[in-house]
């Protein structure tokens, strides 16, 4: 080590300090992990992580990341202290508050130094095992030189008894991630008291059943915190580091407790605190020396991110290098050739295949996208183009076999996406976002680019029966903030979501696609993604148009049949295809006005929920969909059982128009 | 063993022959996990398992759980073969067929023997630990004679790679539930290919880490697979069976491949797989003397099933044991009085905390009650009535500490509610729906009273931030069919739906409970259940209505505050508590138009996605909600900062009118 304990140990306080006091300022808060952890990661900051305060974007920094995201003032404080832009002393001054970049728990579209967003537990450490992936695909591509750094992660408890933790670390495990750490903050409590409530594991015994080297340490012990950090570093397995640690290290009557995890201390414990410390300064003030010495700490990897910048400048692979790491997509219009060939000679295919088939004309192209399936890769059609497995002996490999692990894929997914440089997308059943669900709203919060290829979505899945058909999954992603919901219903459509889905540099999507094939409808040249619209129309009223049809996806050409025989009974209608709502909303108000007119019978046309729809359709509009579960049986007499027949939606239009 | 190799070959030959041609007439399904655990379930079944055909719903039974439900031909085989009810060998023959009761996995409401439904995988396990659990509670209850069963699960590679596998055996270790007993269908293959493709790890280590019992047998020798259920029986803890197999055995070209994992052998393979079986009878017939065997082992529990009847008649506890069995609620109007005493007495209260006084009545007089929390106890309130912890030391406790395990816990509630006799209720934050997502749609598809107590439903909760806080919850849960939301406003609302959530018996309930405290609005009694309607008028309009306010939960009281200054501007206002969307839905025609009237404007208030709202307030409505993630900041300035104050939803209400 560099620095001697006591000066190690003022460094700690340092953060005891801050932690406490600006969980005390704000009344609320997270004190016990920051304390308690406070030891570990001053050795860890100042010996072990590389990174550059002043350079936050190095592209070859190592990624930390606090899985145990309540302790946000456990980073807030390093962040501060080795000399980041941000957060300053007043950010934490008014942490918790209203426009403060010192979030509750650790957001990463508010602080450079957060590499991703923490708090729902377990995640942050799935996260972690993506971005170890992504640096070690990243290496494999561009070689030692442009890539070669660490994943830290601190969790606890918490974190190790969710059940993401068992998928995260199967899939490190296997993979053999040697330069992804976890420093586990080892305190045996929980929010509801000891941990012998609720657990008898043995989590070390657990972590090398799964393939990880296990460790551990005194996390008060300077020396031995260095010494396991350093064993873990040197073996190639990833490591787990068991850290014994205190919980409120330094409060003299709370700490140990669960007292100290989700509280303030108390301006009583808070000065009796800086007793015990020794810690003689007023709230948010730390002293010159200890300051210091911990900007040092921040200056000390300035030479090598120099070095760094200095291989990427003379490196042959600096353009491209530099596009894959602002995640921009290359030059070309290889999608515009593909959908014209699809025009001049048309594929009726079920959308996942489509999706096949976009794919193969994407990733030969388009080297940054990493695929893979929760073991369904036959079923979600996510191989395609030529990329190889992605394993533990080949990192370069472009194609994961993620297991049985859907939560994992996913969290791990944010995780590449935001280490940069990839662009991640996964397959399972759309009925099994509800498995990944807290994921994919951090895909939406964190605003990554990842991309969920949801096959077998509706009742179309056919025999395998309830469970495994979708019903009310579209409506409850539309109702998430930032995610495109995409329902394409033809091979060019398909084509086009994948487009707009590849252009979203902040946000994800779902590519919700049938198993069930399905005629190609779009037929002529459009000259432009009409699908990134959200919704345009598909056909335009012979007759008077008394009648518009929304259908999304597989319903799309079942509208489009209604609607002729509509047409020969002399109801002109409309058929909208609402590829996307959320694009859809996003248009102006004629587009708006153009495709719901106001002296239409509206109806909507999706075999699934129909909750939602009234926003278009009105109270008086029609809603055809699936408010029940589904049922096992081939597709087709699901189909007729639940109506979605050319015959019954026919009828139904036809009875409401004369109602 | 009571039978010879030879028969038990014949019988699980049985087994293979229904389950491959059942397959091969839907031409959809999963032949190879029936075949590869044939032999496994032949010696299950004929030695172990503690069950009577003719008495489905004794309530001593042992419960088999097939988690990898996807093999559900062996569940139909086994219940046919011994003698069920059904199904009978037609409906085998309709296999994945609509209106069969053998459906492509198996459904506990389809058929008396099918324990649990499963498909999803890792939940069947996880139920099944929840079965294990009400077990011991009822036989600390009710003692040995009543109740002493053992609860058995096969499971699949998928299922132990989940990740609620870590949390379902985490609590299950913990708790020492010695009757749980768990067969690994150790085959090596996953629908991708071979195991190794995405997993390296030491699954037998894993589960005894976890505190587990772990054995091992070759599940193709049947005197093997004895004694390692017979020692599994022996020991007090958990046990891992693991049973090496090759899946689809008996397909001579196909099996030990992913081959056979989900789809129909075709007739050649099948053809073969007669001559290699030596199975030389047609489709779905099974020879006299095999089809004895196995119904005599079907009989052979009659007697246990008669002494047990017996027992239960000479018991002094047969009438309460009854009730609870049977679901049904004592009588008595505890609820009435205590409301009562709120209208007497009101208390401005927090809905979390309201929870809490609702369960300090519920719990000391409604004994099938058992309440727990995801180690959020003190947040959500769950632990009020005197009632204890449930331990491995003291069964007969009525509190679970959960851990960080919100996916297991809603799992294993599933269960207890299937075993019967007990009503579980369980806490988490109401954000962390998304975590145990996938356990509440199997608690509506399965229809169980499961009472989730979903706390801090709203920006409400705070400081801790966007990741913490609900919005599109409520939404995408009300989506879901067979569910219901309650979101009640004040003490008088939430105990009216405790009182609703427990009258359920055939669906779940997620009540949705302010972290921050509420006036008291329902100040006079009503003599009925208002909440039960779903909505009702919390307050007319007094001058002439031209607004109606929809309000739930939190937002009733700012309703009422809103509707007061419209009031005192001329407009008069009808605030309606929309306590349950789903039970509103439910009322008839008139009730409806009562509350919404054609000729005013209708206003949605929520502090949640407005996604959903405009099936009540029409296309000219009003939809006052956040459709954006929140933010970390004191819950009166995130109010303040999204527009829920009295004068700025005054403010666009009027500006609604005036425009």
């Amino acid at each position: 080590m560099t620095l001697d304990t006591a000066r190690l140990s003022s460094m700690a306080n340092a953060i005891r300090a801050l932690s406490m006091d600006a969980v005390q300022a704000a009344n609320s808060g997270h004190p016990g992990m920051p304390m308690g952890m406070a030891d570990v990661a001053s050795v860890l900051f100042t010996n072990h992580v590389k990174f550059d305060p002043a350079r936050p974007d190095w592209a070859d920094r190592d990624r930390f990341v606090l899985s145990a995201g309540h302790g946000s003032m456990l980073i807030y404080s390093l962040l501060y202290l080795t000399g980041y832009a941000a957060p300053t002393i007043e950010d934490i001054r008014t942490f918790r508050q209203l426009g403060s970049p010192c979030a509750g728990h650790p957001e990463n579209f508010l602080l450079d130094g957060v590499e991703c967003t923490t708090g729902p537990l377990g995640q942050g450490l799935a996260m972690a095992v993506g971005m170890a992936m992504a640096e070690r695909h990243l290496n494999a591509v561009f070689g030692d030189g442009l890539v070669d750094h660490r994943t830290w992660v601190i969790a606890g408890d918490g974190c190790l008894m969710e059940g993401i933790n068992h998928e995260a670390i199967g899939i490190a495990g296997h993979l053999k991630l040697g330069a992804l750490n976890v420093l586990w903050d080892d305190n045996r409590i929980t929010i509801d008291g000891a941990t012998d409530l609720s657990t008898s594991e043995d989590v070390k015994a657990r972590y090398a059943a799964t393939g990880w080297h296990v460790c551990e340490c005194d996390g008060h012990d300077f020396a031995d915190i260095d010494r396991a950090i350093t064993e873990a570093k040197a073996d190639p397995r990833p490591s787990l580091i068991a850290c014994r640690t205190v919980i409120g290290k330094g409060a003299p009557t709370k700490q140990g407790t669960s007292a100290t995890h989700g509280a303030a201390l108390g301006e009583d414990e808070v000065a009796r605190t800086r007793e015990e410390l020794g810690w003689r300064h007023a709230p948010f003030e730390v002293p010159a020396d200890i300051l210091a010495d911990w900007r040092a700490t921040g200056q000390a990897g300035a030479a090598a991110s120099a070095q760094w910048a200095a291989r990427l400048a003379a490196s042959s692979h600096k353009a491209e290098f530099e596009r894959r790491i602002a995640g921009d997509l290359p030059h070309g219009n290889a999608m515009q050739d593909y959908v014209a060939s699809l025009i001049a000679e048309p594929k009726n295919v079920a959308s996942r295949k489509a999706s096949e088939m976009a794919l193969a004309e994407i990733n030969p192209r388009l080297p940054d996208t990493i695929g893979g399936s929760a073991d369904l890769t036959g079923s979600n059609n996510t191989k395609a183009g030529d990329i190889g497995p992605f394993t533990a002996d080949d990192y370069s490999g472009r194609y994961i076999y993620w297991g049985i692990r859907e939560f994992g894929m996913a969290a791990a997914m944010n995780g590449m996406a935001l280490h940069g440089g990839v662009i991640p997308y996964g397959g399972t059943f759309l009925v099994f976002t509800d498995y990944a669900r807290g994921a994919i709203r951090l895909s939406a919060l964190q605003q990554t680019r990842v991309i969920y290829v949801m096959t077998h979505d509706s009742i179309g899945l056919g025999e395998d029966g309830p469970t495994h058909q979708p019903v009310e999954h579209l409506a409850s992603l539309r109702a998430m903030p930032n995610l495109l919901v995409m329902r394409p219903g033809d091979a060019v459509e398909t084509a086009e979501c994948w487009q707009v889905a590849l252009s979203q540099k902040d946000r994800p999507t779902i590519l919700a696609l049938s198993r069930q094939g399905l005629p190609q409808y779009r037929l002529e040249a459009a000259g432009e993604n009409l699908s990134a619209k959200g919704g345009y129309r598909a056909k335009a009223a012979a007759a008077a148009r008394k009648v518009v049809i929304l259908a999304t996806g597989a319903e799309v050409g079942l509208a489009l049949d209604a609607a002729k025989e509509l047409e020969s009974q002399g109801i002109g209608t409309d058929v909208v295809s609402m590829v996307c709502t959320e694009l859809f909303d996003e248009q102006d108000a004629a587009h708006h006005a153009d495709l719901l007119p106001a002296d239409a019978l509206i109806v909507s046309l999706e075999a699934g929920s129909t909750f939602g729809w009234q926003r278009y359709t009105g109270a008086h509009g029609l809603n055809i969909g699936i408010d029940s579960f589904g049922g096992s049986a081939p597709a087709k007499d699901l189909f007729a059982h639940f109506g979605f027949t050319t015959d019954a939606i026919v009828s139904q239009i036809t009875n409401k128009l004369n109602a």
